[in-house]
């Protein structure tokens, strides 16, 4: 009994199989459904990724058309919901908010619990289409402001910055935005994913599931990390600072933010990306402080790397919390804008463990006394 | 790479060790932390479980004191959960509420992410004193009542009981809701435990954890057993229609709710208490329909299976729906009841994976096309 194997964190364990998402660490390449990402970036919405993320194949124009319309008709939530982000506590973290009202408003659409892997879960979408609108809203109400109504003439990225800012961006930013959600729309096997998919192994709504995944990427060894890479910016202050905090990082083995990744030995592909839109907001906005930091540390942690004949390299996270600063998003919403952007990626796996599901139930190891006497209370 | 094995549903994989559960199916024994579930039946409280399951250990005088009394100060929920409540869609099912609450009303205690195994969520126990005050609010709201204060004089059950129907049970019907909930403390494991640990591994809070377990036992494959077994009740309508209901039923291969377990080769020994309380309440409300209704089937039952040579025995589920039914809790809240039982249990689990913590995940075996080409929508 006490031979058997322990999978802490199931590391190495195969849980399915899977068509959604394939990353190759050793190279440096990210797919969905067999679409580069870069290619996806590049030509694709994170609307039309979406359509891809659901139904395995890229949407015709018929479809896509069809999906995109209904996707930005379910952006606008329903005054109950809205009453009930008012009254949610206000020092509540938004990703505290987001786990709560999914079940709020799945109270306000027509499908319960599904039993089948063909359920309507693609079709209403208020998963995908409500959360920049839930988050929006509370981080507006938390400041004392109004919320604002999302607009169907934009696309994904650009609504969210309207609905933050109460003015549409320009068409390049909510490009950049929009690409962003892009990169973050799907990864394969991490925390909140499996979350999703043991959730909806017992048959339970979509709803409860993406909950769920919410609850799990709220935690610290899973979302924030871009959100740290910037409060260690702020730390570090200026360029000729990079160097001795680096120093002083490894002498004291503190771990610097944004460098290296559980699964990829070469470059994040997505971390080449997100360079790209930090480079064209910096010189946009006149503000290239943080760019020349993060590329000042990137340099400098190559040669203290090679030094020691190690290579590791920066990450998505790297970038995209200094991507979200110049466009003036909080560094409280970059976890929930990560759940907005995961949506489409919980809800594909969530339909894809439907359709050769099996309830998850490990095992575990007991390991203590048994038959333990009943001392009464006087006597213990 | 496709010769790797899935683990499907991680049936026999060991992902932890634990001293919290230990379930002896093939002699039909339970224990939590060492103590058989037929002894904490018999001399313990809901309570004083929920004690040894939060700390490994039977509490002292002074510790139970103190523990209860913290328990039952924090059964009360403020207002603007109660707000919150009022406002849920009234077409959800309680189980989408209490998953959405939990979030809710983490916002008015005072603890965030904790990342330490010593958290002080086994000292605010709002997870589970305050899950029964949510589950009759709503249910009296819905039906046009006004919710109801706890009162800190009755034990767990017979509070719940209290707050269902405005008038306290007399005292041996409030020890049976009470064993009710021992019964259903803990049993390893399972899809919403596992959610549970899973979420919490990310090092999350309690309450996402717990509002993530519970919308994992909303699932039809996990909770709502005992519910269907009332339902078959109902339609088998007597005694005597017992026999030609599991004839057809063997025919059509239809399966008889509340029969068989997973683990349990031997009686499920909660079945076994169970069995007892629904023979005293039958008495003691002089309806015994539906108690011999459920031995007749476990006799018919146990000829036809001692025909085709198996054994299989009821489990907890077969006695508990009627059990409630006695005690006029509808049917829809036996899953919400399931809730805020275990959440003790759930609550062990996350301090347990919190002790020796790895982030759960899994692998993925990727099967399908790579280097997909991008054909302009135009052209699809």
């Amino acid at each position: 009994m006490s031979e058997e194997v322990i999978h802490k964190g199931l590391e190495g364990v195969f849980v399915t199989k899977t068509s959604i998402c394939r990353v190759n660490g050793e190279e440096g390449r990210l797919y969905y459904y067999g679409y580069p990402i870069e290619v996806l970036e590049k030509y694709s919405s994170f609307e039309e990724t979406s359509y891809l993320l659901l139904y395995g194949h890229l949407p015709n124009r018929v479809e896509l058309d069809d999906f995109t319309v209904k996707m930005r008709k379910s952006r606008k939530i329903s005054p109950p919901i809205l009453d009930m982000i008012r009254s949610f506590p206000r020092e509540s973290h938004p990703m505290e908010l987001l786990q709560s009202s999914i079940n709020f408003l799945s109270g306000y659409v027509d499908h319960k619990i599904e039993h089948s892997a063909y359920c309507n879960c693609r079709q209403t979408l208020h998963q995908i289409a409500q959360l920049p609108t839930i988050i929006a809203a509370f981080h507006r109400i938390k400041n004392g402001q109004e919320s604002i109504a999302p607009r169907d003439d934009l696309n994904h990225g650009a609504n969210f910055l309207y609905m933050l800012r109460g003015v549409a961006p320009d068409r390049e930013e909510g490009e950049i935005m929009d690409k962003c959600l892009i990169l973050h729309a799907e990864h394969g096997l991490n925390a909140s994913t499996f979350t999703a998919r043991v959730v909806a192994s017992s048959l339970s709504t979509c709803y409860c599931s993406i909950s769920a995944a919410i609850g799990s990427l709220y935690g610290s060894l899973h979302g924030g990390a871009n959100e740290k890479v910037v409060s260690m910016l702020k730390e570090i202050d200026s360029v000729n600072d990079v160097r001795p905090f680096l120093e002083e990082a490894s002498r004291t083995r503190r771990k610097i933010m944004g460098m290296g990744h559980r699964v990829y030995k070469a470059m994040d592909p997505r971390a080449v990306l997100m360079e790209g839109y930090l480079k064209t907001l910096s010189a946009k906005k006149g503000n290239s402080v943080n760019y020349n930091m993060l590329k000042e540390i990137q340099k400098v942690f190559r040669e203290m790397m090679d030094e020691k004949e190690k290579a590791i390299y920066p990450n998505v996270d790297f970038f995209s919390g200094a991507v979200y600063d110049l466009m003036d998003i909080p560094s409280s919403l970059f976890t929930p804008i990560f759940a907005m952007a995961r949506a489409p990626g919980w809800l594909s796996h969530i339909l894809e463990q439907r359709q050769d599901n099996r309830i998850f139930r490990p095992k575990a190891l007991f390991e203590g006394p048994l038959d333990r006497e009943f001392i009464p209370i006087e006597n213990r």
